[in-house]
This record gives C-alpha cells, sequence and structure tokens, in this order.
C-alpha cells in the first residue's frame, strides 16, 4: 500500500500476513497486530514512551541468560503466564498455577512415599494426596514431578549451600493413585527485583514482590491432560498478594495434624481432566 | 486477591497498578496489561505459543547490541513503528515516518545548499525545499538533520567502504525557510533478515523485506513540532509493499528535469505542526 494514514494502518499490516499458510500461526500474528496497535491507539503511545519501551526490551534482554528469562517476569507481573495456566485449566479439574523459573527437565526418581527431607533445616512436614480422572477413578499411572524451595527460601539452583537436586524429585503413584512426600515446609520469597521486569514496572504501584509459599507440582497420565501447578499453604501471609498471580482457592490447603502421621500433613486431591 | 479465576485475573492485574501515582504511567501500564490479557483470551493462547513467545523475545535479546535493536525491527515488521509516527503527526502538516535504525545524533553540519556528492558513485541528484509553519510562513530558524544510504543500498555505518557520516549532515534553512542538499540518489534496500524479528514472523507471510528508496529527514524549528520523516522517489518498484509501513501519498516526490538545475530535482514543501 502506498498511502499508509492512521485509518488503514493496521488493516495494512494485517493483510500483510494474510499469506501465512499455517491457520493458528496466521491468527496469532494477526492478533497480535490488532491487539498492538489497539494498544498504541487507545493511549496515544508517544514517540517516547515508544522509544523507552524499546530500551526496557533491550535491557530484558541484556540481563536474560541460559539461566534467566527476563521476559518470563515480566509475563508473571503482568499476570500473564498466570492467565495462560487459566486458560489451559479445565473447569472439575484441578486448576494450573504457575510454573516459575525453577522447573527443570530430569529432576531424580524417588520411591513412593519419598522422603526428601536429607539435612534439610525447617518444620517437617507431609505431602500426600490422590490423582484421579474426571470421573474420579483413580489414575495409577500417573507421575509426579515436584519441586520447592528450602526454609531459607532459595532453591537449589541458586543456592550453594543445597546439595543438587535438592527438595525434588520425580515419582510414580500408587495402584490408587496415592503419594506422599515428607519434606520441608516451603517459605515465602521474593521475586527477582534486580532486573527491569521488576524495577522498571512495578515498584511504584506499592506491589509486594512476595510469593506465599507453595509446591509445584507437574502432574501426567496417559491420555490426560498435563496439569502443571501449584500448593499452597493457607496459613501464608501473603496469600492475597502473590506478586505473580498465581493462587487459585482450590490450590490453597491447611497442614493438619492427624493421627496417621508424625508431622503436619497437607491433603490434595488432584483431578487431570481427559486429554 | 486469593482466589485469581479467569473471570477476575485481568481486573486483579490491572488494580495491582492502581498505585502508580504518574497518572499516564498508571495509565500505559493499566491499558497493556488489558490489551496483553486480551490478545491471550482472543486467541486462547497455549502454553507452547507462549513458551515460543518468550523463546523468541529472548533470541531477540541475544542479538541486540549497542548497534542493533531486534525489538525496533520487530515493531517495524508489526507496523507499530509507523503507527507511532502517524499518531504524532498533524493534520495539515507533513506526515511522519519512522525513524529507522541508522539516525545518530550529531551528524557534522553544512553549509547550505550543500552537497555530500563527495567521491559517491551514483546518479547525482538535488533535494531541494522549504520549510513553513502551518500558516505558510517560512520558518527562517528550521534546522534539518539528513541522512541516507549510497548506491550499493549501504548506510555508511555497515559499509567500510564508506567515509565516516558519507551522506548525512545537519544544515540551517536560509531566510526564506528553504534548503538544497545536492546528493545521490538513494536506493532501495532490504531491511535485516538475519534475526528473529524477520526470520520467525514475517517470511511465511511471502512479504517482501525490501523498502523502497528515500531520504530520512528530521525538521526542527522553535516553538514547532518535531518532524521525523522520509521522503520516497515516486519511480520505486517498492513503493507499495515497503516492509515498514513508512509510505504515505504525501512522502511521495517526483524527480523533475528543471531549467535551473543540471541535475534531476526532488521538490518539496514541509509544514511543520505548531508545537
Amino acid at each position: 500500500m502506498s498511502d499508509i494514514r492512521l485509518d488503514n494502518i493496521t488493516a495494512a499490516a494485517v493483510a500483510s500476513f494474510d499469506g501465512v499458510p499455517d491457520a493458528r500461526r496466521r491468527e496469532l500474528l494477526q492478533q497480535l497486530v490488532q491487539h498492538l496497535h489497539a494498544y498504541a491507539k487507545a493511549t496515544r503511545l508517544t514517540h517516547d514512551e515508544w522509544r523507552a519501551a524499546l530500551a526496557f526490551l533491550h535491557r530484558a534482554g541484556d540481563i536474560s541468560s541460559a539461566n534467566r528469562s527476563e521476559f518470563s517476569l515480566l509475563s508473571d507481573v503482568l499476570g500473564l503466564s498466570s492467565l495462560v495456566d487459566l486458560l489451559a485449566s479445565t473447569p472439575g479439574a484441578t486448576p494450573g498455577s504457575v510454573l516459575g523459573p525453577f522447573h527443570t527437565v530430569g529432576s531424580p526418581w524417588c520411591e513412593n512415599p519419598a522422603d526428601l527431607t536429607r539435612d534439610n533445616p525447617g518444620e517437617v512436614v507431609l505431602l500426600r494426596g490422590r490423582v484421579h480422572g474426571p470421573q474420579g477413578q483413580p489414575l495409577s499411572d500417573a507421575t509426579l514431578d515436584f519441586w520447592q524451595n528450602a526454609a531459607n527460601g532459595l532453591y537449589w539452583q541458586m543456592d550453594d549451600s543445597q546439595p543438587p537436586d535438592n527438595l525434588r524429585c520425580q515419582l510414580k503413584v500408587d495402584a490408587a493413585g496415592r503419594f506422599a512426600i515428607r519434606t520441608i515446609r516451603p517459605q515465602p520469597y521474593q521475586i527477582p527485583t534486580d532486573g527491569p521486569a521488576w524495577h522498571d514496572v512495578v515498584p511504584s504501584a506499592g506491589r509486594s514482590a512476595w510469593r506465599p509459599a507453595h509446591y509445584h507440582l507437574i502432574v501426567q497420565a496417559p491420555a490426560h491432560r498435563t496439569l502443571v501447578t501449584e500448593l499452597f499453604d493457607a496459613a501464608d501471609p501473603y496469600l492475597a498478594s502473590d506478586a505473580v498471580f498465581g493462587v487459585r482457592a482450590a490450590l490453597v490447603r491447611r497442614y493438619e495434624t492427624t493421627p496417621d502421621a508424625d508431622v503436619p500433613v497437607m491433603d490434595i486431591d488432584i483431578v487431570l481432566a481427559a486429554a
């Protein structure tokens, strides 16, 4: 088009992707153009603001590395990561929550019931539950990928004082879909505030950088949708102000004292949706 | 909020920026959340697609450097840069167009009329014009910052065969607001296609990476809005398919043969809006 104006530029940019053969890819690109342009028009974005946004992305790229994705953190603090989790959730199934930056593939396999306490300081607790399908049937083929932080609030990857693979493992449920993990009560922690995703975006809002204490779980079973989720401690002081919008009522559980365990127990029923 | 659901997450993320003291900054952040979430909801963005988007931004960060902003190029190919130019344009004034990545501050000052031809190969032409205000009055205090590519399609920054500052300068208009630059006819060129902004986004659409030949101009005068724009050659084969959506009818000019010049002349009247 040889006369691009305010009243035709969005149509022109959308049409420039008409030739993308894959329908889904075409939809993602054309909707991206539409929403990006709608944002610029709604705010009447200025050159200075646009340049500031580009410089921000540049800084986010600079601080990113193989071990850190500042773009992921940005997505977290804007609620996008959590929204994608919710979009992937199925009514009736356990809701998803944020994967976070500390999952790494290939955790060691452990027995079920598992004991991850080793030499870790902190309060010993028991996380136990049952995995079933949408009709309540136990999923005896389910596997769990589990990780959490230590009593000092750090994950093993960021903390030389912890042994490799501390407080993480994969396990298979039993024939009744049950699992149990003896572990250390996880702790609240602050998301990284030293990069542009936090520093340039959030502080002036008076928001808290704390995440409430949680376990991370990926639950998989044949013919069912993979669940990426978290479990939260009902007693946590940061439950109502999670910096990354990860808390859902169905994922908040209380530690209970029960006659069949020597330590406080968090019990959870996990429901996977059909694939 | 301790129960984030699909029906309240956008409101929660918007409200998390209620405390930003600066009203404009608050608007930009809250509208960003709204448009980003609207995009994810409209497309029902999946985890795989979200991860691919983050990986894309990571790659864009990796290839960016002090001399290259892949995010700027991404903005260009999505039509955002051009949209921001159009939003900054004033009806009745000469429309803006993309700044592009080859402007650097501090071009050498030259006489007016200027001669930039030096030892450059290519067709010698004359760009001349007049800068006035919205009521047609000449702006005798106006200054121009001018840059273009050489006959091989390259800007001096990317081409060791060109002397530093080749084919760029700043100048002051005369008392009647006039300027003249004897120079080399610029050439069409391809935007960088070796990075993710082009490579991962555009090629499957069958879009052309070519930009039609153009001059870059920044025109400033006291009490008037600064104009960042381009002038295009009416004979250019890529006029209707500019990769970055920069062409406006008012910026397309023909080279004419005139009795008062020994080379083809492109004439342009530039109108600045009041500040």
